[in-house]
């Protein structure tokens, strides 16, 4: 099928003004998972995509669940025997808040200039719905130039992944034979640079706690009770100042058990990467690393658990003073995770870690939000072959094999339930302000992107 | 003028229904200084005020400041010479949130029964509106039965008490010789218990910080940052949960410079009283004294100060989970202070303890709110004398010279500004709930202490 792709790439060029107005018209729709309010949004932005998809060959259609709706499409390729693929990617996107922090609505695609030529900002502009609609616009091309994709297709398109996906496992379970296929493509991770390609073996997984204390059964008076009383929001600095010791330890019992080292050879090429960690911090405002003292820079990112508050909350907080003892303190832990960490012995690490500091009095409930384990995927396949020979064409050198420090639940849903492996290849980039206000996208990326899955294809089939 | 004391009981007695319902009109203006939409309750509150005094013989009048007004009124009583008391109480209101815990809304006064017979359920009901009603009605029962009070009254009320009373300063040093007087009378400490009346010689000063953290100059993804960037949710935690140590002293430095200890006299007074400590808990759900370990338990309320946490905020606090690692964290911290502690040395200390712990990168704002001291008024004088002879008359037993471990600014203002001790004599109970959902005040301590009132002006006069 190769002879097709120099005419593909040609009309990929040809069509880039219309494929980025294509992006800013998904990017429009504000489909926040996280919001009841935003249900209408999500729904629509998942017919967008179903309506895409229709319109070069593929049998598309919108699968209920509990919450928002699944987009399931099919394409049967040059037909039986051609390598199957499914494509995966996400229609929903974070919250935006905090509005004010953006310089332009979230919503309201704007093509911004930077050092890279022009980005698109919006929330969602590369997470996900810019790196879905790469393979979406390869796969155009492919329809437009060759009648359709080289290889069997299936897509699925889900719009929980930023509330945790709590209705895939159960529609991968229940769709198993639907959504048979040979490998899992996904771009919803990062390149090294801008111009090094990049395909990533690991990814972090996630317990995500909410703890909730309490002491007396009301709010106090402190100057009446303080001297006296139990102080729950003391109570709660001081059982979460000790989540680290002074090495950058977390202290839950059992929280490094069962970790892989990485071996030296793995060490060696991430040492070879060159990662320049000053810089890293230095874009955010930052100059001295935090975590694990005795572990280099990208094995704390890529290969080493976390302890991470993301909330904190109890007590008056307006403006001004109130003197009050309050009833109840609350937090959000998160802890990323590594493979060979079970993510159950963590949760129940962390209910014991609150329960050992439990002073009389106090009541402590943790609840878990979300657990999924890290996950290693296989750094030589076919697909993983056809995918460096694909990006080191398209990019002029080869692609490197890194980690991630985020976590993509599905991959490990779409092994243990499809018995399915995933290749990871994504072009974000680390200042594209994922879940931050002023996220974007860099349009070379963009079409690099598309470039690259379109040559994929190819790889693939070839 | 002891002669008109028993029909001014008796007065008193039978205009009870009509006094309860004047309380009830008061509260029923939600007077919060706190919040500016309500900046006109605060005026009405104060201008009902102002026309409960003119009804009864008083040239009285608001008089502006900064923020919200303040009464002064003034009763020549029998003339020069007389004894010259000047009654100082609030109008204004702390906010009533969280109001669903009200079982009846804040500012539709509530007549419940309780152990102790009627009380009155409402924002403002004992802090401070019905003690300020107490002394408003013992001179209103004095103007009906013999014309006017037995002594010379100016009084003072203010709108800013509940926000620090940050104009009342300026007030009482532009107007020294208006308010000039023998004695300042205040009603806004408490009762022993319901049948004992207690006279109040110690209050705790305060100093309340708040403390802002940054870090990154914006939020972060906690899977790509997470391991390499400082969290300074996780920095407050391990600052802040270093405030006391395991014996509960507070690890501020310099907190505990120039506190006089209270002499062996005191302690055996106050070990006198038997106060169960265990039932006073017991009432709010606890059961384990929090504070210094090796204190006493009236030591700790009343002469020992404290270091407590009013809020903590940060990061993501809505529903469910976000993955985020926040730039900033705040928290609100409050230190009652005792007779002897430089307020000002213990904000220096507060901002040294955070600045110690603070590690490169994190960036620490800390703003002082309010300063001050802890004070001690004279046990002895001509004015506690006939406190304490009026009070034995109304209850049939001995007042009890007592601590307490709130703050009353305006104590320290009118020593150091006017040259005036303060006499406190209240009525409130432990249980009255102030600055919590369903304050309430007992109507038996409503009407004795309208007794007590009148009952020490006869004996102020004689």
């Amino acid at each position: 099928m190769t002879q097709h792709l120099p005419a593909i790439l040609a009309h990929i060029n040809a069509e880039a003004p219309a494929a980025e107005a294509r992006l800013c018209d998904w990017l429009r729709i504000p489909s926040i998972s996280a919001q009841p309010a935003h249900a209408g949004d999500c729904r629509r932005a998942a017919e967008w995509m179903r309506d895409q998809l229709a319109a070069i060959g593929f049998t598309a259609g919108l699968r209920p669940t509990a919450d928002h709706p699944v987009v399931v499409g099919h394409h049967p390729g040059p037909g039986p025997g051609a390598p199957h693929l499914l494509f995966y990617g996400h229609y929903d996107v974070q919250p935006a808040d905090p509005l004010a922090l953006w310089t332009s609505p979230p919503f309201e695609p704007a093509i911004v200039q930077g050092p890279h030529g022009p980005r698109v900002v919006a929330r969602g502009a590369v997470d996900d719905k810019g790196q879905t609609m790469m393979w979406l616009e390869a796969l155009r091309a492919w329809h437009a130039i060759a009648g359709g994709p080289p290889c069997r297709v299936t897509v699925l398109v889900e719009g929980e992944e930023e509330v945790g996906s709590p209705s895939l496992d159960a529609f991968l379970a229940a769709n198993r034979a639907e959504l048979a296929a040979d490998v899992a493509v996904i771009s919803d991770t990062g390149m090294w640079d801008i111009d090094t390609p990049a395909i990533t073996t690991r990814l972090r997984g996630m317990v995500y706690a909410q703890i909730d204390l309490r002491a007396a059964r009301r709010d106090l008076h402190s100057g009446l009770y303080g001297g006296s009383a139990l102080n729950p929001i003391n109570l709660l600095t001081r059982i979460l100042g000790e989540l680290q010791d002074d090495d950058g330890r977390v202290r839950i019992p059992g929280f490094y058990e069962g970790i892989a080292e990485i071996g030296p050879q793995q060490a060696a090429e991430w040492a070879a990467l060159g990662f320049d960690e000053g810089a890293y911090l230095g874009d955010i405002g930052l100059s001295v690393p935090s975590g694990e003292r005795d572990r280099a820079a990208l094995e704390r990112l890529w290969a080493r658990p976390t302890a991470d508050l993301n909330g904190i909350w109890g007590g008056y907080t307006g403006e001004g003073s109130k003197t009050v003892i309050a009833a109840e303190a609350h937090a959000k832990l998160s802890c990323r995770l590594v493979p060979g960490q079970d993510p159950a012995r963590v949760a129940e690490g962390i209910r014991r870690f609150v329960a050992e500091r439990l002073p009389a009095d106090a009541s402590a409930e943790v609840t878990i939000l979300t657990t999924t384990p890290g996950i290693e995927v296989p750094a030589e396949s076919r697909w993983v072959r056809a995918a460096r020979v694909a990006l080191a064409e398209e990019y002029g050198r080869p692609a490197v094999l890194i980690g991630s420090g985020g976590s993509i639940p599905v991959v490990e849903s779409m092994r243990r339930l499809l018995g399915l492996n995933s290749l990871l290849v994504g072009f974000g980039l680390a200042d594209d302000q994922v879940h931050s206000p002023n996220e974007k996208f860099e349009l070379r990326c963009f079409h690099q992107g598309t470039r690259s899955h379109a040559r994929m294809l190819a790889a693939f089939a070839g």
